[in-house]
């Protein structure tokens, strides 16, 4: 098989992550005869310094002229703190996301036996984890308009909108995935406060109808920020809105243990995007210590959504399984043996 | 002293542990000679089913005529999955926010010895937590307009306004209780994608200028959801608006162990309202199993920030910890040994 992919290493830890799972990913290629081409791309605070723009129309074309998008991560905290930035590299993020109609964003949580003593919840409670996340990623609060600032500066405001066409299209995944798991889809919303929630109810309730084999249930997003911690065993596919699907997918990374292990898919309605959910960790970038796993799992999702190569993609999870197993991990995970990143992405291409 | 009680018990479990906490304040009273009236008033669904109006005018005046406000909870599972409900029980809890000017929820995080074991989370994680969150409860998304359906139905729309006048008001609080606390103040926002997050972050830095001796920081509420199971220690107030703060306030409430537990205060421009954080927990309603102390320490709270009575918010306070210490606990917190909602609230009234 020859594919193009398109490798946006970006900011922080980025570029560290992102080339261990090319590494692998030329591994893979070599093991099952596949010819993958890639073309890299600027993005984040990495293309703001060099062109000004966080997702220039460079970067845009790469994409669009690729089958799938490795993605390392984006953010730099000089502009963090700074309320008057104009420009900022997440807006290159969120510019990729609506350009490239990257809707749903895909985020696997589950627990690793060898992590559990890592983890700051009771192994009783997620030992058997296994769930996913599907977090709308184009619209919302994120997007809406109008928002910004009344003409004295002192009130701000933003818009959350859905319409019911953009709601189906992500709960048609969710709804999917479900018939390939345990049949379960929980919707988290806000319907008994916000209009937009309702209309999420009653869009998914009525697409229900389509899939009698399927258990829907609705959650309020603060008994499912709670229900996460208490009972992660409880969900199977988990849908909900851009915002919350933000700050509930981040919470349960918490019960992996290290947020380095976790990647996620952005499916597009052309090509999809893959990364780890970890961010650019500026606090470790070029040090060589970063976990390469959410990277690396990253390019197995690719391998299994945009190219349908299931094998291969397994073929990398259980790689990385057995790196794990013989403690061939990076200091988030056990600091006393850990090896560098560079040396954890070697040994997961040895077992390929 | 001589006060008049607002009381609402509500809905679900509302009426039995506001009982016991009435219980507790007459207890107070009698002990240290206070004069407390209390004058009932519906709210939610009960309210719906006898007037129609989940906050009838009747129990706004109460509430103004008041010093204080005891409140149980709202919600009815009958309303939840109706997307097209009319009144629902949720509309009187916000217009009594509304009206009361009910701006700042204020939930302290506390771990509990007596709870260790049944916390979701480890033991040296949790062990000596100790937090605030100040929640804005008057505007947000929660209020903003315009907010609703297009005319073919087929989208909706909220709006999330803030006004600075809005964010400095309860930052003073939360800066304030910083002062008797350990100095820190951490502000939860989305600074990176919301315009009023922005705003939030400008105002309140600015603010902090009158306060050199307290440290302030800044977080984004996905990281915050990480960052509260992973580091609770780490927290000392929190400052946040009304929709992260939902989300979070009952995240955080998992790390005591039962929800029951928790009280809060709502800080009114007037008079101020004083309920547990657990909800109507409309499963358990009625069979005498509901858990009071967080009724009970919600009457405290309110002893201490409406009556300024500290000596007497302590001995509840303290009543609790020995009714814990010695395992007169519900069954949420012992399943094999628990007494009743009822017994629970006669032992701390013994302990006074
Ligand atoms: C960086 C930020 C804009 C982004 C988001 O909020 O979507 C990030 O938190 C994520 O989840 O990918
Ligand atoms: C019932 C609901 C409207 C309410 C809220 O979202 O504020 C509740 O969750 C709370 O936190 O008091």
């Amino acid at each position: 098989m020859r594919k193009k992919i398109a490798v946006l290493p970006g900011d922080g830890i980025g570029p560290e992550v992102t080339k261990q799972a090319v590494k692998v990913l030329d591994a893979i290629a070599r093991r099952f005869g596949h010819n993958f081409v890639y073309e890299e791309g600027l993005v984040g605070a990495a293309a703001i310094d060099a062109t000004g723009n966080p997702f220039p129309d460079a970067t845009e074309a790469i994409c669009q002229q690729s089958d799938a998008i490795l993605f390392g991560a984006i953010g730099d905290p000089k502009y963090d703190n700074d309320p008057k930035a104009k420009v900022r590299p997440e807006q290159g993020l969120l510019a990729m996301r609506k350009k490239l109609g990257l809707f749903a964003n895909v985020r696997p949580v589950k627990s690793y036996k060898a992590l559990l003593p890592i983890s700051p919840l009771k192994e009783e409670i997620i030992d058997g984890t296994d769930f996913v996340v599907f977090r709308e990623l184009t619209s919302g609060i994120y997007f809406g308009q109008p928002r910004g600032r009344s003409e004295d500066g002192k009130s701000a405001f933003d818009t959350c909108n859905y319409s019911s066409d953009e709601i189906i299209r992500i709960a048609r995944l969710a709804f999917d995935a479900a018939r390939n798991r345990n049949k379960k889809v929980t919707l988290v919303d806000k319907a008994n406060v916000l209009a937009t929630s309702r209309l999420w109810r009653e869009t998914v309730q009525e697409l229900a109808q389509e899939y009698p084999d399927i258990t829907l249930d609705f959650m309020f997003v603060d008994n499912a920020a709670m229900k996460i911690i208490q009972n992660p065993r409880d969900f199977d596919v988990v849908l909900t809105e851009n915002m919350f699907g933000d700050i509930i997918t981040d919470e349960a990374s918490v019960i992996a243990g290290s947020l380095g292990m976790l990647p996620s898919a952005s499916i597009g309605t052309q090509q999809s995007l893959f990364e780890p959910i970890h961010g650019s960790y500026p606090q470790a970038a070029g040090k060589n210590i970063a976990n390469p796993f959410g990277a690396i799992l990253s390019a197995a999702m690719l391998l299994e959504y945009s190219f349908k190569l299931i094998e291969e993609a397994n073929t990398i999870k259980e790689a990385v399984l057995q790196a794990m197993d013989e403690g061939f991990v990076t200091e988030d995970i056990n600091k006393k043996t850990a090896l560098s990143t560079e040396e954890v992405g070697d040994k997961v291409v040895g077992f390929i």
